[in-house]
C-alpha cells in the first residue's frame, strides 16, 4: 500500500463516514501515523441522501473530498480501497491494494441495507444508503413517469406511479415526504398529459406508529404532516416479498408497484477474521465495551453503526444515527492518545441532542432533550441544523442556494436522468 | 408514442441540443403540435464540459430538465427515445418507443466523436461528448492517480500520471489547461506523497496550430499561455494508434500513457432512413441547401453540428459549433411558419459573432469579429458569456458560486469519483 514505516503507531481507520471522520480529524497533528481507508473518495452527507433522490440536490453538494479535508495534515494518509479480512493475530488488515499493519485498528464501517435475507426483496427494491443508490431512485422515479405515458393499459399505468416505501424511520417518512412534494409541484407541470392524481405513494411501517425511536407527538404530527400531503399510511403492516410486480404482506393488502424503495432496516458491515462471538447476530454490529474495544482485542475499535455498545439502558446499543457516531468517534481518538501516554481512558457516554425529522416545506418535527415542537420553525431548525452540518463552505452554499431556490420556486431542478436505470435494466451501485 | 392526433400539423424535432431547442423555442405558441425526442430527459450544455471533467463544476448545473423548459408550452410533446430509423415516404419516424408520423421534421441529432474508423482508439480513449463521459474522464484522472501512489514501478507510475490529449480545438485546448492547473493547485496538496512534477500534460495537434479556427494571434497566445502553464504542446503531429498503453505516432514521438482523451474529431450523428446521397461522407452531415432543407424532401430539415451547408465561402460548411446552430434552429422555425402561411423562406445567413476559448485563471482568448484580445479581461468576457448562455436561474447562480469559490480559493470541489470506471474495467456511457 506504500505507507512508509513511521517511529510513532500506526492507527489504521476503515470508513469515511461520520464515525470515521470524527476520530481521524481526533488523531490529526499528534504523534501518530493516521491511515484512513474507504471504498469511496469522499465523505457523504446519508441525511440529505433523500434529497439526492427527489430532485432536490446535486450529488456533489453532499459529498465531500476526504483528501480535501486532510490535506495539510502531516503523517495522515487516505487509501482508496476495500478491506476484506482482519488479522488480529498478525495486528494487519487485507485490502483490494494489500496488505498493512496496524497498531490500533478503528472500524467505523457503517451499515448496510437490511433484507433480512429475503434475496427477492434484495433484488427487487432500490434502498438509499449511498450516492449512487440514491442517483439510481432519481433515475427509476423519472423513468417510471416517462414509460407511463406511453401506456394504454391502466394497470400497467397505476404500477409505474404507485411508489412504495418500506420503513416509517426517518429515511421512508422523509423520503415519502418528498415525493409526496415532487407529486403535488412538478410532476403534474411536468407530465400535463399523465393524470398524476393517480400516482400513489404508499408507506409501509411494520409498527404501530412512525418514527418510532421519537416522541409520540412527533410521530403523530409526521403522520399527519404526510397525510395532509397525500401519503397513504399503512401501520401494522409488514413486507413479506417482492417480485418487481406485486408487493406480498402480511395482511390484506397487497400492491402492484414499479418501484418498492427498502427503507425498513440496516445492518452493520461487518469485516471478516475477528471471532464470531465479537458479532451480534441480525444486526450483524460488533458487540463493544464502554471504550468501543471489540471484546478480547484491546488495540481493536468499533464506533459508530457497526458498533453496538449494549447496556441496561440501552439492550440494543446507541441509535444507528449520525450522533452516537460522532461521539465515539471523537472519544475513541482521546482515548488512543490516552493510552499511549498511559492516562485512563474514558468510558462513553452518549449525550443524546434530541433527534429530527423533516416531511416536507413547512413541516418539521424536532425532539430536544427539553424541548419537543413540530412545524415551521422546526423546519428552520432542521434546515439550519443540517446545512452547518455539511463539510465545507462551497457545499453548505450551493445546499443553502438550492433551498432558497427550490422554497421560492416551489421547485427542483436537479431531475436529470443521468443514470438511466430501467432502460439498462440494471443496479449500477458504484 | 401515445402523442394524440391533432387538427394542427406536427413538427418532430430529434435532438435537444442547441439547435433543437432553438427550433422548438421558435415554434411554441403557434399552431402547430411540436414533438421533440430525445435520448437524455435533459439539455446539455456542452462547452462547460471540460469543467465537469476536472472537477470544477457539478454535472447537474450544466444541464436542464428539457420538460421543464416547456413545461407550460401547450401543444408540445416531450419523449425520452432514441430514433432509430426515418421513413420519408410514410412521413414517419421508428423510434425506441414506437413509430411517430409528422408533418415536418427537423434532425438536431448533433454530432459524436469521430474516431475515424480506427477501432483500437475508439476502445481505449475517452471521449468528452455527453454528461456521463465526462464524470468517466474525472474518475479515471482520479482513479490514476490513487494508483499511481501504489506502485514503485516508475514507468507504470509515469504513464498513469501521463496525460494526453489529442485534437487541438478548443475542447482540447480548454482540457489541458483545466488539467494543468489541477497539477498546480490542487493534486500536490490531495497527493502530498506523490511527485506531482511528473504529471504530464501533452497536447497533440496535427495541424501547425491550435485553435485552428481562430485567429493567429489568439492561436499563438494560446500556446503560450498552455506552455506557461507546463502543457507540451506538440504540433505537426499526428496519433495512428493507441493499445491502451502506447499512443503510437507518425513521428518519431510515442507516449506511454494510461490516459488518453480524444478530441481530435467529431462527425455528424445521423440516422438512417433518407438516400445515401443526402449524407457526406467522411463528415457524416447531412447535406443541405440554404433552408436547411435536405435535398429532395421539402419537409425534413437537419440544423446544427449534423447539417451541412456547403458554399463557394463555407466549403465545409458552417463550425460544428452552438452558434450557427442556435442561429440555424431559429430560422428553421421562422421558415417552417413561413411555409404554413405560404410566405418565402429565408435563406440561412451565418452571423458570425466571434469564438472564444479559456485556458485557464485570467487566461483565455477572445475573437470578435472586430476586435480580438487575450488575457484576464478575455476571461471575465469568456465567463460572462458562458454563465449568461447557460438555461435557468438555478444553473447560473450555482456556477457562478462555484466559479467565484473556485477563483477565491484556487480549488476545485467537485472531486469525486461517483462512477468508478478503472475500478469497473467499464465505460459506462449512459
Amino acid at each position: 500500500m506504500n505507507i512508509p514505516q513511521s517511529s510513532f503507531p500506526r492507527v489504521v481507520i476503515i470508513g469515511g463516514g461520520f464515525a470515521g471522520l470524527a476520530a481521524a480529524k481526533g488523531l490529526e497533528k499528534q504523534e501518530l501515523q493516521v491511515v484512513l481507508i474507504d471504498k469511496h473518495n469522499y465523505h457523504t452527507f446519508q441525511p440529505l441522501l433523500y434529497q439526492v433522490a427527489t430532485g432536490g440536490l446535486e450529488p456533489d453538494s453532499i459529498a465531500f473530498p476526504l483528501r480535501k479535508r486532510f490535506k495539510d495534515v502531516e503523517n495522515f494518509y487516505f487509501r482508496l480501497a476495500e478491506v476484506h479480512q482482519i488479522n488480529p493475530e498478525q495486528n494487519s488488515v487485507e485490502t483490494s491494494i494489500g496488505c498493512l499493519d496496524y497498531d490500533e485498528l478503528i472500524i467505523a464501517t457503517g451499515s448496510t441495507t437490511n433484507f433480512f435475507g429475503n434475496t427477492n426483496i434484495q433484488k427487487n427494491t432500490m434502498e438509499m444508503k449511498s450516492v449512487p443508490q440514491s442517483l439510481n431512485i432519481r433515475s427509476l422515479i423519472l423513468e417510471n413517469f416517462e414509460e407511463a405515458l406511453l401506456t394504454d393499459n391502466i394497470d400497467e399505468r397505476n404500477a409505474l406511479m404507485n411508489f412504495v416505501i418500506v420503513g416509517g424511520g426517518p429515511t421512508g417518512v422523509e423520503l415519502a415526504g418528498a415525493l409526496a412534494e415532487m407529486k403535488k409541484g412538478i410532476l403534474p407541470k411536468d407530465y400535463p398529459d399523465l393524470d398524476i392524481r393517480q400516482m400513489q405513494i404508499n408507506l409501509i411501517q411494520s409498527a404501530e406508529c412512525l418514527l418510532k425511536g421519537m416522541s409520540a407527538k412527533a410521530s403523530e404530527k409526521a403522520e399527519d404532516f404526510l397525510i395532509s400531503l397525500g401519503v397513504n399510511i399503512w401501520k401494522n403492516l409488514r413486507v413479506l416479498d417482492y417480485d418487481g410486480k406485486i408487493v406480498k404482506t402480511n395482511g390484506e393488502d397487497n400492491f402492484r408497484a414499479e418501484t418498492v424503495i427498502w427503507a425498513a432496516g440496516v445492518k452493520g458491515e461487518n469485516i471478516q477474521g475477528l471471532q464470531a462471538s465479537s458479532i451480534i447476530p441480525r444486526a450483524e454490529r460488533y458487540k463493544v465495551n464502554e471504550y468501543n474495544q471489540i471484546e478480547k482485542y484491546t488495540n481493536i475499535y468499533a464506533i459508530g453503526d457497526v458498533a453496538c455498545m449494549q447496556s441496561e439502558k440501552n439492550p440494543y446499543g446507541h441509535p444507528m444515527m449520525a450522533q452516537p457516531a460522532i461521539q465515539q468517534g471523537k472519544l475513541v481518538a482521546k482515548n488512543i492518545l490516552a493510552k499511549r501516554f498511559n492516562k485512563k481512558q474514558n468510558a462513553f457516554v452518549y449525550n443524546d441532542k434530541g433527534s429530527m425529522a423533516t416531511i416536507g416545506r413547512n413541516k418539521a418535527v424536532v425532539d430536544l432533550p427539553k424541548w419537543k415542537f413540530q412545524g415551521v420553525f422546526a423546519w428552520f431548525v432542521w434546515m439550519f441544523v443540517h446545512l452547518f452540518s455539511l463539510i465545507g463552505f462551497r457545499n453548505r452554499a450551493v445546499v443553502f442556494l438550492n433551498w432558497v431556490y427550490n422554497y421560492i420556486r416551489f421547485d427542483r431542478e436537479t431531475r436529470l436522468i443521468i443514470r438511466p436505470f430501467k432502460a439498462k435494466n440494471q443496479k449500477i451501485n458504484f
